[in-house]
């Protein structure tokens, strides 16, 4: 039934926002008020019934009571909202440029998702995020970062990324059979602004298969997959920080992605090693010598270019 | 900043929303295509920043944390849905009736709110809810439940009651200050539709003064406070029940109400007491002889009637 069918009392909605007093802060005024005609609105156009409001009650204390009682390791919550899209979408906001210039574009952001660590260890370069056995792919992995105006490489670049192992769990998920930091590592690119360093070819995996969103997700009939993907923190002091994912291009569920983080620039290409350069040596850690290899350029905006940025709460 | 002035990804929302699948239930898609337009437009609307995303997800964890915490007890998820409107909204849209009869007007639903309980006591008509001692005014309550197309008084009415004690708390807050069922009872309408009780004036009280809910009306610099109030759940076989609450005229609280349940027929006049009729006794319970009085007669809707209610999920 269409909104605006029937005549709830139409000042309802005006009425709650009004009650706010004089020391609400303007952005806070701005949120509530938003968020009260979206609340309202979406209650009245589908004519929410008092079972289905207690359900969604009863379905969000079942959300934050898995991470009350994993004290904070399982945010379910997060998960509702990134199944939902929003994180993805505050993404694009955050990440949002004004301007007419065509070619400005810098590497795509994608969601941060809930397993970047703060604590990844620096690793030299040509080195390998590989610590523990697996059964996926070595790819040797490299690229130069360059400045966007400007086309130049940028040295001193932290290229900071982690990845799944091929069972596509984290390390932090995944304890004893995965050592601290396994697959995560942080390198400064060189004097030619390069990165090289080995890693696997990424593997798909489900969300966790119970719990709320998992409910959500059976109701919505939909599937519960992430495409394959390698996570990536481009950082520099002078430059717009590049937060993003990359995904192989064969990979089947691109276009459904269950967190909807894919970005057409952000689907690459794995292909058949050819050489390894002379600047790295063979991989020797678990699962032997580079099969695949994976070139990934980054394209960084200065600091300072017209941009976007949320007003602050 | 104006909805619609960056251009944002525009087919992100509907391909959230067509992720469903084939087995999504035609309510559940409805639901959930309502919910994701409502979201993703919030969050544009105002530009939400990461930040502010982050601090929503941790809001609605730490609300759900309190309930399972508190085994179910405190449900602050349920009270931030008060404090922003949607109970009362939802029992708005749930007693909705589209009828173009002027005379069509039973007694306006409110929010049932947390405190209903399924146990309370069968009480003698004549009889008083109040068991402790307390610091308020002993009240005689009366008055004739009628059908709402005849005017006639209905017999064997269920009448159940319950309210705050003068402290402002319920027996199940209070203990052991309170015995069980304090201030609770339900009662049958005799052979001429007639209720009499004695209850308390009812007294104001504040909500908790911590917890998310607080939190949230210490931003908005609101008032915590509940006009003082009855609760009211009066049912019939033949008729549609009654859910609701009455409001003393002089509360100072009405227009403020912090869960927004106040509506114009529901606010009644406590009248220094004239005469205790023939079919009364003298209150002899804590709190003395009665002198408030309060008339207040209750008009119930057919069953069959022009009557609206809300799809099933």
């Amino acid at each position: 039934m269409p909104a605006g069918e029937k005549n709830y009392d139409p000042n309802f909605t005006q009425h709650v926002i009004d009650t706010c007093g004089p020391n609400t802060s303007p952005r806070m005024k701005q949120v509530f008020g938003a968020a009260m005609r979206a609340l309202h609105n979406f209650a009245r156009e589908i004519d929410l019934t008092p079972e289905e409001w207690l359900a969604g009650v009863q379905f969000f204390n079942e959300t934050g009571k898995i991470w009350a009682e994993s004290e904070g390791k399982r945010n379910e919550m997060h998960r509702l909202s990134d199944i939902t899209g929003l994180e993805s979408l505050v993404t694009e906001i955050a990440n949002y440029v004004q301007t007419d210039d065509p070619n400005y574009s810098p590497t795509s952001a994608a969601i941060l998702g809930p397993f970047w660590s703060p604590n990844a260890p620096w690793r030299e370069l040509g080195d390998s995020i590989i610590q523990d056995p697996h059964e996926g792919t070595v790819t040797y992995m490299h690229g130069i970062i360059r400045d966007l105006k400007t086309q130049k490489p940028i040295p001193n670049v932290t290229f900071d990324m982690w990845q799944a192992s091929s069972n596509g769990k984290y390390d932090f998920q995944d304890f004893p059979n995965q050592s601290d930091n396994n697959l995560r590592g942080k390198y400064k690119t060189d004097e030619n602004g390069e990165y090289r360093l080995y890693c696997l070819r990424p593997t798909a995996y489900s969300l966790p298969q119970d719990g709320p969103s998992w409910k959500l997700l059976q109701a919505l009939d939909r599937h519960p997959m992430r495409p394959a993907h390698i996570h990536l923190k481009v950082t520099h002091d002078d430059y717009k920080p590049v937060v993003t994912q990359i995904y192989p291009k064969d990979d089947p569920w691109l276009s459904t992605d269950t967190v909807f983080a894919v970005k057409d620039d952000l689907v690459v290409d794995f292909v058949p090693i050819k050489e390894i350069p002379a600047s790295m040596s063979e991989h020797k850690g678990p699962g032997g010598k580079a099969t695949k290899e994976l070139q990934l350029d980054i394209v960084l905006a200065p600091k300072g270019m017209a941009a976007h940025s949320g007003p602050k709460l």
